[in-house]
């Protein structure tokens, strides 16, 4: 049956969703087969490179999330998880707005938040001839590593000094090209709206990367400059930030078959790794995140059980760490199902079948049968790798003691010498951190996430021992050390941390804290094994590239770059799939399908005042006429993976049709490769984001504002 | 979405599956309406109501089973489930037939049964004006029942006069009409051939009830009788019984919208209740149902758990608890989806109101009343009906001693005024029970289920205590008593329960067997009961027929009656459905999506021969062209129920296709009501039935039998 219906899917529409393009590439595809495809507005229209602007410049960047505005005051549009740190930040018991929601009955009542931002795309500049240049010649791995990184500092220094710009150099598919990215960081973003988390975040951890979906996974802020219209840290004196662009609101929807783009900043891919590559990182990432994270999310739950402001201070954290397990058990689950491994060996076999005669390309081979050697060398400390690539994911105490550590020693360097995340220019963030970890530190979780990292450190292999650990917790019982150094240690205090934060290391070694000593101990374990990887980064900064360039010459067309966090386009159709034998999942869902999961008891518990517009028949003018029901959420075809939540997904004319959110269990690997069978994107509609607005939060001033007449 | 592909479905096929028709009601049908919707035989062909013939007469009943002759040397093909006791019967560590499968080589190894029976049908006689002429004018409720009990009995002693007849009178919708069912009772059935269990139950308890399906359940026996072609119990020189009819198999197979047909023996529908009389069964059956089954599950589990001999003991008991339980919890959830009883109220105004000004039909309108009222009478006491309905069907030790209890005192009476159970026509029945209970004793577990039982029968209210269990467990620990109980009874031994099964009252009492005795007192309250429940009885057989005659007469044109365990007909067409918002369900499976479901893991674990069979490409001549693999399972809008199990399902022509062998979940709330939208029942394709046996099994002889050429 699946063979059929796939066949029947491609039959209608004849365009492969492949590709996360950069706004450069774009303006080098074919316009008349994106015209074909439903394109309906020039490509210029997309992104011109003089101006800086077009559908792209109105697409933002929140820090891991995607948004696009969508007034001319400033309004940002994302989904409700990327505002959820926001939500939290003002919910107490008894002002609970997790659960009940926000609607800011005026600019008046909109929160400002500690850690908001909205980063605003201008400029992207080709440094790859510059990069290169910066490498002395003969230089060793670690010496290569670090050029590179000076070079990046020094073009990101020099960037910044235009007003306002937040910059950064994007290395493509490992340095094939390197592209300095010029942002405007936007300070002051006040929450507008969240619905009810049982909108938000219906069907919670079980329908997350599901498919049918009725989750209305959408918040708005809105973005506040300075009088002078530049970005300003949060004044009441400040006002709304007018967008050169903003997505106009199709309120017509979409129906199967459509063509949408989805634009937003992917997080990271992994398709130009080699096959063995990929095999070490279902193995010693997703695997071993299985387990570790698998583990700290029962001991959150064990923890908080029954302790109301326990559960509310981990909620952020237990829900980041589940996004994290169910991924790595859905990669798993998609490179065995998708044989992508054995694909992609296939794919460099006949790229080397190609190569091996030809003496330009000789140099190439030797770079990926290098990078493949790398692979065995590495899995020989791969447990304790990844123990000490984790151990700020877990405990938030040890998290801070290690950051406060490690910045009192960058500090006593330059600045352009430091680690880039402890420049001057990261201060404002870190300490926006240390202030927003406050809200979410419960000393019992935190202590068992620690225990359960300690423990397995002290289980690694004769050739892997971490020294601070068996120094700190090798003898006696781990629990009793580790709760008196939780007793002992002030970094759980808000006002000692940012004590520490202006503190030299002499000073924080002065205070015989137990878990800055500890801290101490395990950041110079951790700047070793860094150094290290640093050296690893080096060359593969020099064989990715060279293996790369084979691969894209032996296509012989454009082959979209890696997800590297910058602005991409995906051209997409909305598109059901078969998920398994026996099994048609249809693109679309409806309200009267939310309400029919609804079971009054969380994650499926449809608030009230929904329940009522439901049944009292309001849909209003978002009823779609072919499905019957007010839709709710859409599935396209669009590539897209972390870092595309909130992305605008918008039709040929540029309208915004809905929010891109997720993607379907079977499409997680296509972090490793794209299948046109199962690669499904999730969308909230964005006519049902309308109908909660009109037909239930009675919003009228945000629809005019959002240009919906009533 | 639902609506959309409902609307498409109907207009595809214009055919509504709803009615188990009797073989009398389909020589009433239209026939040029039958030919339109597939049926390419002449009716006659189907039942030919003078010779007992036709394809109704290759349906056979196998007890609580129905199955299909499939050659002329008497093979009776029907579910794995169905013939699972006989499997059991023998399994043993060491041997196990369960886990592998059987095979029988030739005829020598064919295994026989003592309990299989096969029941082929002869002949249907109405006997309603018998019937109701048989109670006396004036009669009260218990007379009534006891009048219809024993005219029920003379009846069936009459008829059981012919030589092999086994008899019954089957009272449709409470008795609007009676009929006098002849059956020939095959006492010789042998085991032929069952798929590993990992065929036979493939996706275990998890699938049952669901869809998409990709289990095997098919297994065949073979009839036996004595060289005279009579019945006769099992003997070395009986020889297969030559059916006069028997199913041609059909290699073509079935595609969507194909017409099918269901024969068999649907068990019990309850659509002829009234709505109150229905939520009294949600309430009062199936919800108390989830309860106690739930535990007793629970308690079986735990008691076996590690355990090989239990598990394999206890393996029938705990598949039979768990189909009743998922059963209860689909009937209140599909009652509740359906709005059934909404619908059976809303059904009942109608009729109340065409009723209402005719002056025939005020009795009808009492009856109703009455019936309703009869409802809020029960409720009083439901609790404790609840536990004396289901002492028997929870701890085997106990349900044998009630038995031999009751049996010996009713042994006491002439044969035709005993209960129907204990009459001596019934005898070898029991005693094979008694015999094959040795096979699936675990005394942990049945200790485990007895206790859960009387636990709760002690936490009765005060109007509903049960005094024998309240004698013999209202002081002290129930665990300790009970254990007591279960070292000092007898009836736990095999030999102990044949001796038992002979003697009268006064020689149980006289054993001073804890169990016995407790039993003996047990069993004169539910004498007692069950009195109370036959005058409850017998004021329904007067109160039903009168109503549902003015339910069938205002629906002016035939109306199929409620299921009754008697021989029915359902036409329908191979068909999907759309089980909730976003999802479609295709209507066939095929063997790569078992493959897909595989995982190495009980209850997914495809046995060694079939995967090498599908990884070495050996579809045979058993692909289906469109789905381009060998189909498994199929879709159709039958209209079945508990009973049907193993039914032929056969197309126009009366060919098999395939064999019924479950409903899908959400159409388990069908015994109240047939919903055209959800109503599907799931068939095993006869074409992978066909290619285990020639591909996997390389059974060539019984190929050869069933007619197909290699």
């Amino acid at each position: 049956m699946r063979r059929l219906v796939v066949l029947a899917a491609a039959a209608a529409t004849m365009w492969a969703g492949e590709g996360k393009w950069t706004p450069q590439q774009v303006l080098k595809l074919n316009p008349a087969e994106l015209k074909k495809q439903g394109l309906q507005l020039p490509v210029r229209r997309l992104w011109d490179p003089v101006r800086g602007t077009g559908l792209l410049a109105a697409t933002v960047n929140t820090g891991g999330c995607s948004a696009g505005f969508v007034s001319e005051a400033g309004l940002v549009l994302t989904n409700h998880h990327c505002l959820f740190g926001m939500v939290q930040e003002h919910s107490r018991p008894g002002r609970d707005l997790i659960t009940n929601g926000f609607l800011a009955g005026s600019r008046d009542e909109e929160l400002p938040s500690k850690t908001g931002r909205v980063n605003v795309p201008r400029k992207f500049t080709d440094v790859t001839a510059q990069m290169e240049a910066a490498v002395p010649a003969g230089a060793s791995d670690l010496e290569r590593a670090k050029a590179l990184e000076a070079k990046e500092k020094a073009l990101v220094a020099e960037c910044e000094m235009t007003p306002a710009a937040r910059c950064r150099v994007a290395a493509f598919d490992g340095g094939v090209q390197y592209v300095l990215v010029e942002s405007m960081e936007i300070l002051d973003v006040r929450l507008v709206y969240a619905p009810p988390r049982m909108i938000g975040e219906y069907g919670g951890e079980g329908d997350n990367w599901m498919w049918p979906r009725h989750t209305g996974d959408f918040s708005m802020a809105r973005a506040y400059v300075g009088r002078d219209g530049k970005p300003a840290p949060y004044s009441k004196d400040n006002v709304p930030y007018k967008p050169e662009f903003f997505f106009p609101i199709s309120t017509e929807g979409v129906k199967p078959g459509d063509f949408v783009m989805v634009l937003g900043y992917p997080g990271t891919t992994v398709r130009s790794l080699t096959a063995l590559e990929m095999a070490d990182r279902e193995k010693n990432l997703y695997e071993r995140r299985v387990d570790l994270y698998g583990a700290w999310i029962r001991l959150i739950e064990e923890a908080t059980k029954g302790d109301e402001a326990g559960i509310i201070a981990t909620a952020a954290t237990l829900k980041s760490l589940n996004n994290v397990y169910k991924n790595a058990g859905g990669q798993i689950a998609g490179l065995k199902r998708g044989r992508i491994i054995a694909k992609q060996k296939a794919a460099e076999a006949e790229v080397e079948k190609w190569a091996a005669g030809k003496p330009e390309w000789q140099s190439a081979l030797a770079a990926k049968k290098r990078l493949d050697e790398m692979v065995a060398e590495k899995e020989r400390t791969a447990a304790r790798a990844f123990l000490l690539q984790t151990v700020a994911s877990g405990g938030s105490a040890l998290r801070q003691a290690l950051q406060l550590v490690k910045l009192a020693g960058e500090r006593g360097k330059p600045d352009a010498e430091r680690e880039p995340a402890y420049m001057n220019r990261m201060m404002p963030m870190m300490v926006a951190g240390l202030e927003r970890a406050e809200k979410s530190y419960f000393r019992r979780a935190d202590e068992a996430l620690a225990a359960e990292w300690i423990g397995r450190a002290l289980k690694l292999g004769a050739g892997e021992r971490i020294k601070s650990v068996d120094a700190a917790f090798g003898q006696g019982d781990v629990k009793a050390k580790l709760a008196g150094m939780y007793d002992g240690t002030k970094v759980t205090s808000l006002a000692e941390r940012l004590k520490m934060f202006e503190e030299t290391p002499e000073q924080l070694k002065a205070r015989r804290d137990p878990m800055i000593d500890f801290a101490i101990a395990l950041q110079a374990e951790l700047d070793v094994f860094n150094e290290q990887a640093k050296a690893i980064d080096g060359a593969v900064a020099k064989l990715r590239p060279a293996w790369r360039k084979a691969v894209i010459a032996h296509a012989g067309k454009p082959v979209a770059p890696d997800a590297n966090s910058t602005l991409r386009v995906s051209f997409a159709h909305v598109k059901g799939y078969a998920p398994r034998d026996g099994v048609v999942y249809t693109p679309q869902t409806t309200l009267a399908g939310m309400m029919e999961k609804h079971t009054g008891e969380d994650p499926f518990d449809v608030p009230k005042k929904v329940r009522e517009a439901y049944e009292a028949g309001k849909a209003g003018r978002w009823k779609d006429a072919r499905l019957g029901e007010v839709p709710l959420c859409f599935l396209a075809d669009a590539d897209t993976t972390g870092g595309n939540s909130g992305s605008p997904t918008v039709n040929g004319r540029g309208e915004l049709v809905g929010l891109n959110f997720d993607r379907v269990w079977e499409n997680v690997a296509n972090d490793f490769g794209y299948n046109p069978e199962i690669a499904r994107n999730v969308n909230v509609d964005i006519r049902f984001f309308l109908w909660m607005l009109d037909e239930v939060e009675n919003a009228d001033g945000l629809l005019k504002e959002l240009k919906i007449r009533k």
